[in-house]
Parts: structure tokens; sequence; C-alpha cells
């Protein structure tokens, strides 16, 4: 998906003399390569004894090409032989010699591709010869299957014609589709935006002159097209020139207009840009260290430590009265730290509200700590800030927090275990704390995507250590681009924090029922912190500052009776889930998968989202979760579909499990999360 | 599936005080088994804290038993727990604890199966726990859902609850039924003859009392049960003794009464009996030599060459008139000889009608030439026998034939290429000449089998050559014997012989036209055929008698004029096939694939069929072919099932391909034939 920054733009060449001659034309006029027949005009379809007059394109100059320009300006066209759907034998048998004739030729010049034409929904016996052909040698033509957006001849949906084909075809990713525009729109054109578009063609009889006679489309075509452009769709203009004054440059330069104006992007689609529609194992931050880099991409993020800062502030004026600013400092945890930016963004929030703040930037990868570390004696120096190196879950916290700050959101919200780690956090907490992520709902919709269905076949069996089927009952992390979302994302699962629920299930805590935060406060305002200045008088890392986790490690013989040390997590089962939802589909279409997403109150209306409806403008950090389904389900126009979602858990990891029950049931997907768990 | 010579039948125990008793009672009425629940009655569903007090099955005896006991004697019951649907989470949780720790329980105990009862459509969170069930841990426990015929509660079709539960658990193979009867039969009866039934629940509410005051089914109940002892149900008997005269022993005594009048089988059932839902790979015998003990198998049919007995009969009365017995000389070839079996059929035939014949009996496989030649020498030493030891499509021969025989047939007629052998043998015809058969037809029809579409997921991936999916664009040779049929058969694709058409396609034949066969019988009339009393006075094998078919190999160079000896099949195409064909599903069911047969006319009405509808009574040398479906696709009620089944051919081998497009298309399976071929 190289950019392009100019229309790539075909020219539809329905006969002509001089293949050479007409491709040069093309050109100068800015087109970049034809659309022609391989077989010349006239020919009957079955001439075996005569395929050296029948065959060899348009012209006699096809022999001129040699195979890169083969390759690169001519597209071919299949002839039609309506006599493949005959019941007289011979007669079909003629129409398939002749097909595979074409198809064999082309394969021969190595064009990029061949435009097959459909003409009603008995399309089963070209399919099979496609699929036959795409099986067979060692060619890489691609098959554009031309279909009209509207159907001239009959009530007939035209995406039938080509979901059938498709189908039949078993979405090979080889298959992509020539849309015709056509003057009428059908009224469900955001469903092709989930398949996989390759060109539009579009007849010169769908344009309209302007005042100055020029060739332009009416606002609903131009939309369209300009949707497709972003998909990266190429244009193939076809039919004779209607503008005789300029000829058909005009249209080229209308065409290029058009694409000029789909390159405005935003923020996000600028950052995304090449990522679309790619295939990544979502992160499991858990169990792996991240690298440096990919802390580094994130910080970049314009929005999302912003409303951290201000979630922190409106946070600290709530709990300090102002009349008590000078008197009460609050302890702040930043929960997985990183490489420093919330900790940055605690101590901005805490300046602005004029609060004093304690803070320990508890971090599990040893190797931030040590860049945490350094952050402490240069950037913090004037804070009071203790780094920890140790996890959240096993941390013997000095004292409890007024609140905890953590960015451990994945793209469905709890796929990267937050609910479980702030769990770990709850031995520290006062009972009155608050946890910055507050709550965060996971939202799921259903979609049609062509395009993410055939990346996962393609890495299907890749990993040689996992069945096959693997590939789809795992979750990725996808910049969803060709696609159309079925209805809009409901919500899944929720997680509120803290979840002293948690503790009615597993053994229960005690001190927060007999241990009020001002206890704990004197306990510990005597607390022996390092002073900083004299670390930067001595010049030295002070590596005692990083509480090595190793040190700090619960020992289940002290049981400490005031500060709970023994993680809540057992079995884990209060972070189980399970959610049926139900919508009604509103067209025909196809079943792929799900889009998941999250929406995250940070602290009462400071919200975080990428959930579509309500994304937060700009914020890049996450992409959303594709969670595919095995086998494309077929979906009618009115049917309810019902899904189910599970979040699973063993207390040694976590995994999702989902199936649709309606209209047709699904297997239930990545049972026992044999294919995909993530790890505590 | 050893045959048992009594019924199989466990009793359902709602509560004892002691299950030792309970199984000497049961035993002591006949019944082989029992059906218990693994947790204590009364115990409520989540005591974790008590969980040695709560499981342990109902009393106390319960770890009296060893494994072996514990694997034959008795079936779990998995307790009933309507809180797994529930939207309170804790009850949810609660319930799921408690189904996790009988499944547990059931598989430490190695019992056999477990019951699972199912009271609605609403069972994906069960089916969600059974199916991690059966993918954790290193057990074989069976899961038998047990489903009632008929809902009491509602007007729900409680087939649709087990087509989900088995759907969502993607059809395991451990995942059977225990269908409960019902006073109230339901329509559909047949329909249940697909799926996986290991045991049907009798309460003993169903009996009626005989005039005698024993307890009796109704007879169409009685034919239910009948038919689903055919398919190696077992039953368990269950509800209270309503015949308290005589105890439990008569109901056990009736069952296996009704047990004993199910196993009378025709023979082809005997023949068949073993080979049930077994997979076999089609015979491929043109590329293959057979055994002689596939050969022996064959020639125990005791129909099929009576058959071909009387077509020679017919064929010879009709082609000698009776005036010209004494002059005329027919000639016949058997063309695959194999090791005689036509042979002898043809002569006695021959002899029936009292007309002469020469014989010429054609084999590829040398070493079953070896033994005919041994047959020309004892057992057919008075008749003109000559045997040929070529393969037909290339014997050059030294005079036309008046009859062709040949048994080249596959289950779904076509399938072992005899179109192609026959097409090869068309060189050595004369005009009039007959083809003994002369067509066939196949013949297929819609098929629902739970135990087919599992058989064929469990060689998937075996064959470490071919791809997973392989399997399932594979014909398989099967007994077919727990499925449905959805609709009839209906006829898919003829040949008839001889084809004189394919010469009007292929490089044309000039001898027909212009040869008349006395012409060639005269040419003939000299042939210098070996003197067979020669021979036996020798008394040595004459192998120059065998023409070898290294020398008889045609010479393309040295073309006869008059006796074509160019193989007639470039490019086959005029034995490739189109057909689509498409009929009305009377009920909602599960489409799993597709029975093929065939039905053939050896001469004129003289037929031999493997169709179900007319079916060559007792004739067991062919079972039907089964033609999978990739992915079941639902039917519902009065949807029309539209069906496309190719045959290719690219001159070098043939093959099916296949597709389902309506009510949804699925993929075209075999696609160039990828997955499975027939070589010529």
């Amino acid at each position: 998906m190289a950019s392009r920054n100019r229309v790539s733009c075909g020219l539809d060449i329905e006969f002509t003399e001089d293949l050479e001659e007409s491709i040069e034309n093309s050109s100068r006029n800015g087109y970049d390569f034809i659309c022609a027949n391989v077989v010349r005009q006239g020919c009957t379809p079955f001439e075996t004894a005569n395929l050296c007059n029948k065959l060899g394109g348009v012209t006699d100059t096809s022999f001129l090409f040699n195979s890169q320009e083969w390759a690169s300006l001519v597209v071919g066209k299949l002839s039609y032989f309506p006599d493949l759907t005959s019941v007289v034998t011979e007669k079909r048998i003629c129409a398939e010699e002749a097909v595979k004739q074409e198809l064999h030729f082309v394969a021969f010049l190595s064009l990029p591709a061949i435009i097959v034409e459909i003409k009603s929904k008995n399309c089963s016996n070209i399919a099979r010869m496609i699929n036959t052909f795409l099986y067979e040698g060692h060619h890489n033509v691609h098959i554009w299957v031309k279909v009209p957006l509207h159907s001239r001849n009959c009530e007939e949906d035209t995406w039938h014609w080509w979901n059938k084909f498709r189908t039949l075809c078993s979405h090979h990713s080889r298959i992509g589709l020539a849309l015709e525009l056509t003057a009428d729109l059908p009224s469900q054109l955001e469903r092709w935006q989930g398949e996989p578009i390759r060109v539009v063609y579009i007849p010169t009889s769908v344009f309209l002159m302007n005042q100055k006679g020029f060739p332009v489309l009416s606002r609903a075509h131009q939309q369209f097209v300009k949707n497709l452009m972003k998909l990266n769709c190429q244009i193939v203009l076809s039919g004779p020139n209607l503008n005789n004054a300029e000829g058909i440059l005009v249209y080229h330069q209308y065409l290029d207009h058009l694409f000029q104006g789909a390159q405005n992007l935003g923020e996000y689609e600028k950052f995304s840009k090449g990522y679309e529609d790619h295939l990544q194992a979502p992160l499991q931050p858990l169990m792996d260290n991240l690298e440096s880099s990919t802390y580094e991409i994130f910080e970049r993020d314009p929005i999302k430590y912003k409303k951290y800062e201000e979630a922190v502030y409106r946070c600290l004026l709530d709990q300090i009265p102002d009349s008590a600013k000078e008197q009460q400092t609050a302890v702040i945890m930043v929960l997985g730290a990183g490489r420093g930016p919330l900790v940055r963004m605690s101590l901005r929030g805490a300046k602005r509200a004029q609060r004093k703040v304690r803070l320990y930037a508890v971090e599990k990868n040893r190797n931030a700590a040590v860049l945490l570390q350094h952050l402490c004696t240069t950037e913090w120096k004037d804070y009071d800030v203790t780094v920890v190196s140790s996890d959240m879950r096993f941390w013997k916290a000095p004292e409890l927090a007024d609140i905890v700050v953590s960015e451990l959101l994945g793209s469905l919200g709890d796929n990267e275990l937050s609910p479980e780690c702030l769990d770990g956090a709850n031995r520290f907490l006062k009972p009155d704390a608050v946890s910055i992520p507050q709550s965060y709902t996971s939202y799921i919709s259903p979609i049609s995507s062509h395009k993410l269905y055939n990346e996962i076949k393609g890495v299907m069996g890749l990993d040689k250590n996992k069945t096959p089927e693997a590939a789809f009952e795992t979750l990725y992390v996808v910049r969803i681009h060709n696609y159309h979302e079925l209805t809009e994302p409901v919500p899944l699962f929720t997680f509120n924090h803290p979840n002293w629920d948690l503790d009615s299930q597993n053994p229960k805590p005690e001190f927060h029922a007999d241990v009020s935060a001002e206890v704990w406060d004197k306990k510990f305002s005597k607390k022996d912190v390092k002073d900083k200045e004299d670390m930067e008088t001595n010049g030295k890392t002070e590596v005692n500052q990083i509480q090595d986790s190793q040190h700090n490690h619960i020992d289940p013989t002290k049981a400490n009776n005031q500060i709970k040390s023994t993680p809540t997590m057992p079995t884990n089962s209060h972070n189980t889930r399970y959610q049926q939802f139900s919508c009604t589909i509103p067209f025909d279409t196809m079943l792929h998968g799900f889009g998941g997403y999250f929406r995250c109150a940070l602290y009462k209306d400071v919200e975080i989202s990428i959930e579509p409806k309500t994304h937060s403008p700009g914020m890049f950090s996450w992409f959303p979760i594709f969670v595919p389904l095995m086998n494309p389900i077929p979906l009618t126009e009115g049917c309810t579909l019902q899904t189910d979602f599970w979040r699973c858990s063993n207390g040694k990891k976590v995994w999702y499990e989902w199936c649709v029950t309606s209209p047709q049931a699904s297997q239930i997907h990545n049972p026992n999360g044999r294919s995909y768990t993530i790890g505590l």
C-alpha cells in the first residue's frame, strides 16, 4: 500500500486497431494503464484450430511489449460467454474451452489482472473456472470481478452476485472487485466498503456537465468515489468520450482533483497511514517487558496524557479541600510507570491544583525503572518521587495510596489484564482511594471485511506450534480500514476500580474496615525518604532508592495484619464475564467478525475512548481489536444477530471465547484458551 | 461397534440411599449400568469449603468401586443449574463453579460418560463449559446431551436445542445424544436418524399396559426405538416402576424383545455389518492393480453376475436371429475380465441362448491374466476364449466386437472411469455393437449425518502430503448408516455406450460410416485362432496366447486406416459434465454432504442399481459414495437447496468439484482436483 500522490487511473478500451497507439494515447492523456480484451474482436469462441489467429490481443502490435510493459500497462478483459451456463452440453464445453484459452493467454503474458464480468447471479460455472485457474500453474494473475453497482435489467441486488462468486472461490486473496458506477446509486452504498474493491469503473455516461462544459460527478457519486479512493482503489474510465472539445484528458484531471480531496487526513489517519488492515498481535505487557521504543511511540500521543493530567488535577481538588492543601499530602502511586509520562502528568496536575503529593512510581520492567530513577535525579529532583521496581501485584507498599494512576488498557479495555493488575493493588489503597482510571467498558460491533478475513487466512498455519485454526481464535490489534460496521458498537464488559467487591468473594480484607486513612497517613509521616539534595551533590545514581522487588516480595509467614499482603486472586472468577448481545441487521451481508474498542472514565467525566462514536479526537495510542470468526456467516436483512462473549480465567491466564448463536450458530472459538491466552 | 446379542440397557436412578445396592439391584433385573448423579442430593451448588461432603456420588458407598467398575457400571448425571444463564454475575459464577466441580469429579472417577440435560435453546453457557471440559485435561469422558423428543413446556423444536449445542461445540466427536422418548411423538422423527444418538431414555410413563398387565410401547414408539437400536443405541429406563407386580425386570424383558426384533437383517445389511459409516477411499482400478482377494469379495455377489448373464443372453438373442444361430458367431469382448466372472457369465448366457460366441478376455492386470489363462485351459477348455493382457484403451484388437461386456462402475457410476475406458474400446466395435452396460446414471441426495461429518474430521490432517482440508474434498465409499436423507436422490450424470458422439468432437473416426459389420466379419473370418486342442494335449500354459500389451501398444506411425488405433481422448472434454440441481427441503436440518449412487442399464431393462429406491435386492458389491461439505450448512423448512456438481478432466486425470449455491453458497470443493483425482 505505497501511498500515491496522484490518482491511479486506467482507460477501458472498447476497440482499437493499434494497441501500442492506444497505450501511448492514453498515457498522453494522463492514464496509467488500459483495460483491453486479450482476444481479437469478432473471433468465434472456439477456434482451437486457429488459436494463433484468435489470441494475441486486440491488434498485432501485442507482441511488441516486454513482460514489464505487459505487467504495468495492460489489464486483460475476459470475453463474456453466456453459453457457460447453457444446458446444451456442447455449447457449454465450447464456451469453457474459450475461457480457458483466454485465461491461459493472460497468464502467459504475465498481465497483472484480468477483469471478469458477471451479469447475473447464475455465476457458478465461471466461478468454478476462475477458481480452477487460481489453483493451476504458477502465475500470479489477479481476478477483478466486474459487477455494476446497480442492475439495469433486473431488481437483483448485485452485491449478491459478488458475494456468491467470492464465497464459491472461498474468499481467494487474488480475487478483487471492479465495481462499476451506475447513474442510479443504491441505498446501501456503505456495504461495499467492506469489499476488496480494486478498481472503480466509471462510465463517461455517469458524468454530468458543469456550467463550463467540463465533466463532473454528482455530489453523491463524488463522496462514494472519494471513500473508495481512501481504500486505495484505482479508477478505470470507460465508454466514449462525451466531451469532444477537450478530449479524455479532462476526465482524468477531474478524477485527480477528487483524489487530492480524498487525501485530507486527520491526525489519527496520518499516524496510522501504512498500518491499514495490518494484523498485530496484542501486546502482553504483563508477561513481556516492553522496549523503550514502544514506550516512546505511546508517549507521543498528543491527547492521552493531557487527559491524565486533567484527571489527576480534578481528583486532587476533590480529595483535598482548599483549606487543607497546606497540611495534607496526597499519596499518588503510578502503577506501571514505564518511562514516566504518568508521573510527569501527575506532577503537572498537582502543580496546577496546588496540592502537595508524594509519589511512588511502580514499574515491573526493571529496565524502565533505571530510566525512572534517572528522571528522579533530574527532571523530578524537586519532587517527592520514589521509584519502585516491582510488580504491583506483589509489592509490599510502605504506606497506603490516595490515588493510583495507571495506563494498563488494551484496545478492548481489559485485554492487557488491567483488572487483575489493579486488583493486586487493592492491598495498599486507602478505603476512599481513587483509581485513575475509575472504570472502563469494552465495546463490540459486528463487522464485514473480506480483507481482514483474508489477512487471517494468510497467517493460518504460519505458527507451526499451533493448529491452523488458531489464527481464527486469536484477537488482533488492527487499524480496521477496508470494512463495514453492521451496527453501532454495544457495551460488552465493564470493570470498576477499586473493586472492593472482589474481597467479599476472595478471602476477606480487614484493614479498610478498621483503619482510617488518617491513621495510615500518620503512621507513615516520618517515613525516611531519601534526601534528593544529597543525591544531587553526590552525583551518584542512588540505586538503593529503587525498591528491589526481589526483597519486597511477600513473605506469607509474616503476614501483616494491617497492610494486606496476600495477592487477592486465588480464582480470579470475579474478573470473568459473560455477555450475550443481539442486534437487528439492516441488510443482507456477510459477517466476518467483530470490531473491539474501549471507553474509559479516567476520573468522573474525564474520558478517553476509542469507541468510534466517542473516539477521543486525535488520540492514536490504540488501534481497534478485531475478533475473527472461523467461517463467514451470511446475514439477511432484518435477522437477529446474537452473539456470546466470555472472559475466562483459570487463575494462571485469561482468555476470551466467543460464538454466534443466531441466525445460525458458529462453533465456540478458542475453547479453554487453546489458541490464545493472556498470561497473568 | 461390536455386535451384541442382547439389548444394552441402563437404569436411571432418581435417588438412592446405597449406590452399591442400587447397582446390584439393577443388575439382578438385567440392567447393565445405572445413571446417577455425582453429587449428593440436597447439596447447594457452591460449597467449596465442603467439597468432600458434597461430591462423592449419591451415597457413601461410591468409593467402593474400582476404576473398571466405575467405567462400566455408572454413567454420571450433571446437576441442572438454571443460574448458568443468570444475568446476576455472582449467581452465574456460582453455578459455573459447581458445574466445573462435578465435571472434574466425573473425570477423576473415569466415568465413561456424563449426561447433560438441556431444557431450552438458551444453552450457550453450558455448551461453553462442556466444550472447555472436552479440551482440558487428559480424560476421555463422553458427553451425552439429554434432550426430549418433544418439548412439554413450549412449542420449540427440541432438535434446535441439540443442533445449537453441537454446533457450538463444533460437532465434537465425544458429544452424543441422550434422546428422551415422550408420549407425544413429533412428526419429523426420521430427522433424528442422522444424529449421534448414544442412548434412548425411555420413561416408564411412556409405556402402555397390555391386556396381561405387562408394559409395552405403542406401535409408533416401537418402530422408532427399533430404528434407533439398529444404530447401536443403548437404552436407559427412567422413572418409577409402574408395574408393581413384576418389578422393573419386565421392562427389560420387553426392551430385549424389541432388540431381538431389530436384529432381523437383510442380505445387504448382513454383508455390510461392521462397515457402517466406515470411510473407504474409492478404488482406483485403472491406476492400481486389484488384489485377488478384492476380486474374490466382489465375485461373491449373488445378484450382479446373474444380471450380467441375463443381459448377455438377451443381447445375443437380439443380435443373432434364431435362423442364423448355426452360421453366425458373435464376438464378445470382456473388458476388464479380472478373475473371469464376466467370461463365465457370458459363456453361460451364450449357452442358454444357444448362440456361438468367440470370446476375448481383456485384462490390464497381468497377474489376473495369468489366472484367466489357467481358466482357459481348464474350466473354459471347450470354448473359444482368448486372453489378452492389455489395457483396453491401447489394445490393438485383431477383429471387431459385437458385444463388449464390462464391469467398470464405481459407486457413483462413472467414478472409476468407465466412460474413459469404454471410449478407448470404440476402436474395435462394430457399428451396431452393444456395450453391456449400455448406460448408467449417477444419483445424488442431500444428507444430514453428524457421524459422517465427524468421521471425516477424524481423518483430517492424517495424510501429511495433503492440506487438512483435503479430507473434505475427497469422495468416500461408505456404508452410510447413521444418516438422514433430506430428499430422494436425483439423477446427476448419464453416460451411454458406445458413445459414437465422442468421435465427432475428437478426431473423426471413419470406419463406421463406410464399413458394415459384415465386411469386418468377413475380413476376420479366417483369423488364425490358436487351436485349443493343441494346447490341451500339450498340457502347457500357452503364454503366447496372452497378447502382451507391451507389443500391442499403438504405433502412431502405422495408423490403420480402417481399425482406428488412436485412443480417442486428447481432451476428454466430452466426458466432462456440469449439473445443477435444486430441491425443496421439508424441515429445518443441517446439511453435511451428499449420498451418491448409480443406476445402470446392463441391457435394455436388465438393470443393476444401488440407488435406494431401485436398489437391486441383495446386491452388495457397492456401498454408496459420500460427498462431504467442508462446513455444515443449516437449512430451514421450505428453503431451496441448490447444488452444482462438475465432472472435470484435463486429459490426464478426472475429478469432481461441487458446491452449494443456495440458500447460502459454500466454497467450490476440490478446485482443479487439488485434493482428489482419479488417474487415467
